[in-house]
């Protein structure tokens, strides 16, 4: 995976202390602490998997132990009854991590599954699917790198890494020429510029104000598609706003280079999977 | 709020270190830094508001001179248009801590409301509604004060508070008495005891046994309608698993104590709320 | 042990960083930094061990080439002269790792063994032994555990997973009654109540309210004789205050179920282990 | 105090963290959340106080309205019955916060109080009280400077800031001089040295080492009186091992210049005080 | 300033920290506690000031009622002599914070003075000065600032947030054109892709892969000037490997866009200015 | 090494989560994940190594898989074209930990050869290099560290292990007797005294209050030269202030035991080093 492991063991600890604290009553005070057990991960669901690394990872830094096969990967389709990895060791390491590993995998899936879902609906087309800034509090990293797994393209990371420009801060530099050229003039080379568009004459003043990229901020298809051909390719174009699984191929159809949800990430639906104990 | 201010502004710390991380390149480019404005909250739709406190501390841990007004409180219906909350102060400060006060006011909110839906859905039962540990990671406090801003009660915190007894633990110890005996000779005597139990032969045994609280895991309505009939106050019984809105009216109707479901956190839809800069 | 290896590591790292923060001046420039070494831990008084793991993990983490041989583990009972461990590997490992070890290792079993002091005079009686939230800051879990280590069972582990209704809380809900009842009416059911009572009216009324423990604070044996009669089961009862080891076997014999020490985590005694180098 | 805020406060919300975790239930359910009231903190012994700013902060963590009155202050002798502080605020964040503030105030007004009669056991003698490093993990900060409270003088912080030659360093460098010489040859010029000798061939090879502070192990009074004459100045001269409130006296007059207790902080009985609710 | 208040406190306190760890022996056992004083920086040196709010930051850190006047900002020039800032408060906290406001401020003032140098030698052409990612470990952020401080533009802050393609990634892609392809078919929208070339072939390769920028890596000025003009503005061109002050105005002239210096940050030279204590 | 290791480790993690914070956009697109390639690390540049296990660790963390030769060790000379180590592994992880590798061993290496130049210089006489409190925030233990690699010896360490008594102390006092006898009268018995002294008046004075060390703060070699032939091996002497390689042999020359240079740490120059993949 390409997360730093570190960064992923952290989020782990985090989640057993949240869930753990002091011990696992249950588990600590009834089973034999060296009594061993095999397990396995079974899909609920249809969708893509997400997050198993992850997911394995809980019950390791719980014992580092535990031994595991994976029988499905981030990125593989999964369908309601699939094994998905199986899992040797302590027993009541096994039980004390299911929940924190559930959560972590069911999560991530959920975003995986979402993406791809959107990703097969505009498939064909030249747009791409992305998330926003919408994501969770201490999961960006997380959530960002499911919607890869599902196929999506990660919009930027943060408001460091390129810039989006709205009202406000074209508000404050006397229009849209004003705030690119203020951009340029003090941001690096390697920061893209976005600007954000209600109408033609905005996009117009985008357009000469060179803006790397263009979005589309609640147009409808006909606006869209006509905008497209107005840009001509002198500038990414973005949709957002109010796309669903049920208008995203039409907007698809518009031209637009990237299609972007918030409820990739701010409205997950679980993927649901369990763990059984053999 | 019940929560540990400092506990919360660790969340929101690391949040705005996701969401900024260096600077606001737009933001710190091209708005004067001493600008001031004003700015509100308003409701996109109908439901519970959850996390306006927390909301507001994102734009003073941003600027301490950042000044607000609050028109709706946790645990308030707000309806579409309703004015949520008015800032004012540093303009930079308030576009920079927009995105993230929003990601976490929207969760919150959202499990507010879709617990007020179920809370609302049951009125006039004796059952209350509760949240399982199917938590997001490092959001289970947040998640957990959610529910009770939206009517829910909460369930346990951890696995150290309580214990719920499951097929493991039973196997381990020859059944359900041997598990609950053996549990009550180790543990203390704050810590309540669930038995998990899936028919009536589990249920006289986990009864006998003396359990806090019974588990109907699965059972249809007719079987836990019998089921609370069998145990007659004995113990408290909670239904879990596949419970929605539409059925979870039926399922309050036959006596049971609480019905969790793990949706309530594991699968939020944001509620929509947006900013806007006078 | 129970608790989690990485809680365990992060208290130990704390504890080394405390203790070496820059070198350990004497070893690094006059030790080999290669030089191998054996060590033992030898008890130097008589009682219950407590803490060997974590002790053994201090060294670890300061070399992961560090062999050990346990010949004692926690809950055995250890007399002046006992061969504790045997450690054998690096030389400034070992050195710089010993006093963090010990410090750790000492009030462990200090506690593990006043615990057991305690336990072994009330046995026969159905009382068990309690620590309290009288813990040291930062150490609660370990001291916890240490407790079990000694043979008693743990009182609630925080504020949130069990409630003790005392004074104030009685006056603002406006008697005992209206407390117990105003809490069931928001918690969530895994909560137990404890309603502490100084006299019998207080005790009637906790009685009547459904108090699943009463605490009979600072009672004398006649009294909680008397009330543990009245009582007859309805409740379990917790003894507390003024309790020392010339009279906890008096206290256990009214029939108390719990007796609770704040001592036990508050006024620890070290226990002497020392380490030497072969 | 000496020490910096943002590091007591780290241990406060530490504290404060493993106490509430979520919330206080019994007090976030039972009381109205803005209610205030007035509390203080009154003696119920005789002794040296310790730890008042930090025990204040607490509640300040939790409610930054709180305000207090101190009527003793940090070093000062309480009596039994003594008024320390008054606090009135909210009242939930008064309760809450009680028992991280006084065992806190307790733990370190007995290790003061502890400091504070060996210190009165050997007025008029040169010698000062020390503690050692046999401190509790995350603690030793505070501990430390409650000895200084207590009258006492701080032992070296750590092993970085100054050197302890033993045994086993005396070992590997073939004899006390030339663990000494080696040690001068590669720490820096603000190092001080002390050497452990156990009878006088080693105390002569110390001296003539040129050590600073020369240890004298479980020497009795007659032969640390010779030791005394014999060093004659050339060094200080450090007590340790097995020195108790009964033989403290007797030590002082051998004129070693200071005398090292570690249980001082390793063993340390609370102190203690109760908060009333005015 | 544009970083986060909480982000550039735990760098201030965890510097504290290192430089206090206990207490500040000197200034602790010899200073009035409640002794204030009034204490001011002056330049020893010509450059361009930066870091002086952080500087202020860390007295407040240490005593929140410490007071002060900034007579030079950030960004100000500052001759030998000047006055940059008037402090007044507790005379202990003054001196407690004198060598951590003075390591940060005069490294910060280091780089935007070196910077600064820089960007003077090549007014009047069209290229900016920006720095690379050879930072200091845990510094980048201040570092970064520092430079735009002293007239600078930042590079790309990290490995995620642009890509610089590099002999690796290129081989492993079968070529430029290949790499560049693979990179845009996988990255989102808003990430610039630099290429580095290191002679006429690679460079004409770029540029029909569309790269946004190119690095050209150790020409000299006469196969810059002839890739400036081969380029055409068809991508941003930056000059990198070798460049000083000697020689930074000629490489200018050949129309490079970018000038990156890893010494502004790996070579820093630390701006000399005083504390005096009035 | 003499550092922790898991002290290390923290610095490298927070290094690396600066440079890398999401995935390295570049790598993570373009290789092959399970791609394994050879790297080595060459000198650039004649001078003493320092930071080679640290930044072999750099990319263990990345990969646990990653495998190493060291040709040169920390204290070891290199010359231009030396190769220094070879890594081999995992090529993605190469990659990524490239810079933070190197940004950390050019930083140490940088020191190590500063220091080692001084140290050079005054060969043969008695006088000994040391740093300064002038480190950079977050870095003082690695730059200690590098300087005792090239051959210095180490100040203290920060304010609580010895004190340094300056102009502020000593008018806090009545003079220099009066600082260093209220000094002694507080301190415990492992701390030193150095007394900073700006001329002969001065320096009698704090001869006379036993001073430990005496600092001889900007005194030219003759005036050095006279207070040492005055201080007669009576206190230690520290040479400081305005010392650089042009004049440091003949400060040595003066018979002082220590010259101390603030550019050691605050004014580091990089040390060349390259990656190269084979």
């Amino acid at each position: 995976m390409k997360l730093s492991q570190f960064y992923i063991d952290d989020i782990i600890k985090k989640a057993i202390l949240e869930d753990i604290n002091y011990i696992d009553a249950a588990t600590d005070y009834l089973l034999d602490e060296n009594a061993e057990t095999s397990a396995y991960f079974v899909s609920k669901d249809q969708g893509v998997l997400c997050g198993i690394d992850i997911a394995m990872r809980v019950f390791q830094l719980l014992d580092d132990k535990i031994e595991f096969t994976l029988h499905k990967h981030d990125g593989d389709e999964v369908s309601k009854g699939d094994l998905i990895a199986e899992m040797r060791g302590n027993a009541a390491a096994l039980l004390k991590g299911e929940r924190t590993a559930l959560n972590i995998l069911q999560h991530l899936s959920g975003i995986a599954t979402a993406t791809n879902a959107c990703v097969k609906l505009i498939e064909g087309t030249g747009a791409s699917v992305a998330e926003t800034r919408k994501t969770l509090p201490g999961l960006r990293a997380l959530q960002k790198y499911a919607v890869t797994v599902g196929g999506g393209k990660n919009h930027r990371y943060n408001l460091s890494d390129a810039a989006m420009i709205k009202d406000n801060h074209i508000d404050a530099c006397g229009g849209i020429k004003g705030a690119v050229s203020k951009f340029r003039s003090k941001a690096g080379h390697m920061l893209k510029v976005e600007v954000e568009v209600r109408n033609f004459d905005e996009l117009y003043e985008a357009l000469e104000a060179g803006a790397d990229v263009i979005m589309l901020d609640n147009m409808n298809p006909e606006q869209m598609t006509e905008a497209v051909k107005v840009i001509n390719g002198r500038a990414k174009t973005e949709a957002s706003g109010n796309i669903t699984l049920n208008n995203i191929a039409e907007v698809a159809k518009t031209g637009v280079d990237v299609i972007s949800l918030g409820a990739l990430t701010h409205s997950v639906k679980a993927f649901d999977i369990s763990m059984k104990i053999k």
